[in-house]
């Protein structure tokens, strides 16, 4: 299933697409789509109601889509989880996840407007492979443990400010927070639907020229084990959201280092997760 | 003004501290005490409901104390921030606020419990003095207008444990985002009652032994600089949580580095923030 949310920011309405690209209204069934809704069993409820084919169509021209997830509770990163990534950026491909945080009301639209910071003269991109937590996860005992937490992926920019990220104090997460910073979407695509999620092919482009094109596969850490990981050292939480790493081709690993501009456009996709879109202009 | 939330876990209620020690019910204010209640001039409407004196008597007695703020969207968090303690750490004194976050779902009571997370050996304590946004901010001009922006103050222990933060990756976040790993409060000490916030006296004993002894005068960035410097990078929102460093005297910079054990019991205390007392057990 894809799952999405729909309307203006703060106030969209969930909905799910069915088999013919039609979007449902998931309004009688969930007042919105975030971690209770998760917790609660709410995706084999929406389930059931497809199946049962009473859920009211959704006329969605004209209509913003929002991140698919309302309110995270927090947003977790892998850094260097690629090793061409690890290695364009002069790092050493790391021994154990390399884990650092977001805001989450980073958290936008996949297709809203990214502000570049005041004074940010190297933003960038980073196509990622987000994993959506759906049910507690609390030092599991082994990375079959984890499908059970996830309830599906979405594409996410991982839009970083080299700068502050890395000139600025050895810690990260001061050039990864800035508003806007992180587009999701367009849908949430439950676990069944996406398969083996180390065989996604993930592409980025900056003004149409192709900038990232990476595979799931090339993870350092796969998707299973980093959830594995991360509940021994922090709970993860229905709505959570955790950004698994970018493949080679940031702008801070390109010659002449190619950052983002007002005005410039970035395309994200990824297998079976769709599309992004975002026009970044000046905070 | 010092507002409160009693009861148990996920069912808190709000109130107030009266001149004479009673707590009021603020449920017929608000719902909580959260971000949304600050933003909306609650404080205000405590004030003038306190100065009325129509607000109910609550009987405390067996009550849970939890976090005075419900929900934070962010702990952020500024690392080696006393001199004492970027020397004890071996660090160098940094030229600019180092910038790190924890879970927000960490955040406690200050009389919780906190779990000493499996195979850790070396869970250590911070006394902080912790920062309630009250207005959103970004972008701020200067120093003088972040005083608007800060709905008040509490005692936080910044719970770290050093393995995981310091030997795992060079990120901090792991060690720091583990469960409980935040206790605050007991109060949330409205600005104008605590007067100068470099003028704070703060201390953390572990079954009674003094251990840290600080002030915040000895802060190398200013409460107001860090909300200052802190808009021009990410938004601050209110209900938001700063932690703003910690004197000497953790375990990590002490000789033997006593890290704390199943069954110690860590006491803290700002001046005019109240105290907080936690039993570590094991997790």
């Amino acid at each position: 299933m894809k799952l999405l949310r729909l309307g203006a920011p703060g106030e969209e309405v969930p909905a799910v697409l069915g088999d013919d690209g039609r979007a449902f209204a998931l309004s009688g069934l969930t007042r919105d789509i975030d971690g209770a809704f998760l917790a609660s069993g709410g995706l084999d409820r929406v389930r059931d109601a497809l199946a049962q084919g009473g859920l009211p169509v959704l006329e969605t021209t004209g209509l913003r889509i929002g991140a698919p997830i309302a309110g995270p509770g927090k947003v977790v990163c892998v850094g260097l989880n690629y090793r061409d990534h690890a290695e364009e950026t002069g790092a050493a491909v790391p021994e154990r996840p390399v884990v650092f945080m977001k805001d989450p009301a980073t958290v936008v639209g996949p297709y809203d407007r990214v502000l570049i910071p005041r004074g940010s003269v190297k933003t960038d991109w980073e196509v990622e492979l987000a994993v959506v937590i759906g049910k507690e996860a609390r030092y599991l005992a082994d990375p079959e443990e984890a499908a059970e937490c996830i309830a599906g992926y979405a594409i996410s920019n991982d839009v970083s400010e080299r700068e502050f990220q890395l000139e600025y104090s050895a810690q990260w997460d001061l050039g990864k927070s800035c508003e806007t910073f992180n587009p999701l979407g367009p849908w949430l695509v439950t676990q069944d639907e996406v398969g083996d999620p180390q065989a996604l092919g993930l592409r980025l482009a900056v003004n149409s020229e192709g900038r990232q094109d990476g595979d799931t596969k090339n993870m350092i850490f796969g998707v299973h084990y980093l959830v594995c990981y991360l509940s021994q050292y922090m709970v993860l939480r229905p709505g959570d959201v955790i950004n698994t790493g970018t493949p080679a081709g940031v702008a801070l690993g390109l010659p002449g280092t190619p950052y983002l501009r007002a005005g410039d456009v970035v395309e994200l996709s990824i297998d079976g997760l769709g599309t992004q879109r975002q026009t970044f202009i000046s905070a």
